[in-house]
């Protein structure tokens, strides 16, 4: 898009990953939903972590997973999300950058520390995710910077972090900034728990013509529409957002763009490790590609491949040479 | 052995590893030598870290390594080392503890951060190392928890961590503590660079008659010898310490013990991701095995087996049940 500096500037949580297997009968035990994501307060989050198994540590967040994707396939991407002066701070804003992605949003000092998801991976390589979203939720309206938003084709918010007060002011103070500029605003609908709470938000956001791409899997898109029918929740918004992407596992994606429906298959993988991350580099692999021009169909194709690598692997950022496999 | 509670107590360096994919040519921009271990300070390792790509982080240090595997072994382990109150720190006392090693050193408040340990792995899956080590050299004596020393058959020393005068002091305690009361202890090589630095300290302990184990790779033996063959080097520790295990990376471990020379090949790897650990990992079966009083070749496969697991995968601790697939 002409005059802009970014393909995508996403605003998400900033958080570490804490990576462990699990065995099912732990998630019964601890009562966890499994392939849920559940929000932890400190002492939570420090009950749990004692319980874990031992663990890695990588970079995660929805958003913030996405965009890296997107700048490991060559896209120009930013990020605007909240951490903590501490060391996973650190670890944080280093990968982030080391991926390519512009990342300025200052730490916090004296406030919560940086965020963290304990992931449990159980042997079927699904994650229940366990979140303390510490700094993370800090995020205000004033660590936006607007040249960076109106320079950015798309701006990309995480459902996630519309949970909290303020990173939801920021963000509905990004979508005004960027839209008075021409920008595309995109939502990816991340978790059907955060859906529940905000329904009525998300819809009036989509009935007000406020977004442009909706991101979600079958689960988020059938509850975002309170439907049971795919099909019918999927015609609930026809019309009235203009690409609809929506993940199916592993039968594929599916894409609605100007009335026309377009479906791919997932694409292969030796051994599927961990899921984390599947929809969030599949959105990353989409956005890349339609920010080179490409069709819908090849985007969601581009999509499959980052979501088959990023699945090869524990943690929820690319490993492999992104831009070799996906060859934009 | 009767009276102990503990079949190893390890004395090592406290860090979490900070794991990066890097090619060749960013090994000699950065004047590093491939293979080695170098000590970093503060601002090296910030300069370091900043020019390295997106990393994952597990906890390390050779020795917590060696008693992570024994305890994954189902061996009954324990561990001293240094960590700061901070973030890392409680990642690597949650690790280590989550593995089943006893780990009660106070952390230290207001000194260093907890030490980290920069590792380049290359596409050969060589791992070129850059420590600082932080609160981890701030080890000392007052660390020392003698009751536990008595209550452990084997006393393992890291030789990494003989660089720095508290650990040493710390250390050169604890072994007198331990021959008090009439146990073992074990010595592990670490790295040539370290042997360049003490060999005349390493080499009175040995002469001395305090060094029970000896643990080495082909270099590091012919190093600590000052002999350009292996066999007289092997030859020079020959009746002067009791059991000498060498590591010889794909071509398998010798072990000499009593004057008989055992050998045994590597174990299959289907693909080798990253080597840290693999001789921590080889020390962790070995002795696991002997203290369930395994003969020293069958010691030696159940090393074998260990570290063909750590090196499948990035990250110097095990990942797989360790435990069914040495079946002790």
């Amino acid at each position: 898009m002409p005059g802009t500096r970014l393909d995508v500037l996403a605003i998400g949580d900033a958080v570490v990953d804490v990576i462990a297997d699990a065995e099912e009968g732990f998630l019964v035990e601890e009562r966890l939903v499994k392939g849920s994501m559940q929000l932890l307060d400190a002492g939570q989050a420090t009950r749990l972590y004692e319980k874990m198994g031992p663990a890695r540590e990588t970079s995660g967040g929805s958003a913030a997973n996405t965009v890296s994707g997107i700048a490991a396939m060559g896209g120009r991407a930013g990020f605007v999300g909240q951490v903590a002066k501490d060391q996973l701070g650190e670890v944080f804003t280093h990968d982030i950058r080391a991926h390519g992605v512009e990342f300025e949003t200052p730490p916090i000092d004296g406030g919560l520390p940086t965020g963290r998801c304990l992931i449990l991976v159980t042997p079927d390589a699904q994650r229940t995710m366990n979140t303390f979203p510490g700094a993370a939720h800090q995020l205000s309206a004033q660590a936006l910077d607007e040249e960076q938003i109106r320079g950015a084709a798309i701006l990309y918010l995480e459902a996630y972090l519309w949970r909290a007060e303020g990173p939801r002011e920021a963000m509905r103070a990004a979508i005004r900034i960027a839209r008075a500029a021409g920008r595309k605003v995109a939502l990816t609908l991340s978790d059907i728990a955060c859906i529940g709470r905000h329904r009525a938000d998300f819809l009036g956001l989509i009935e007000g013509g406020e977004i442009d791409m909706l991101f979600a899997n079958e689960a988020e898109l059938r509850s975002l529409a309170e439907e049971e029918d795919f099909d019918s929740a999927l015609g609930r918004f026809e019309g009235k957002v203009p690409v609809i992407v929506v993940t199916c596992s592993e039968k594929g994606a599916i894409a609605l763009e100007g009335g026309r429906r377009v479906e791919v298959p997932a694409a292969p993988v030796a051994k599927v490790v961990d899921t984390t991350g599947a929809g969030d580099l599949f959105a990353a692999g989409v956005l890349a590609a339609l920010a080179r021009g490409r069709s819908i169909e090849d985007s969601l194709r581009t999509g499959a491949i980052a979501a088959a690598e990023v699945i090869s692997h524990y943690g929820a950022r690319p490993e492999a040479d992104l831009k070799a496999l996906v060859r934009l």
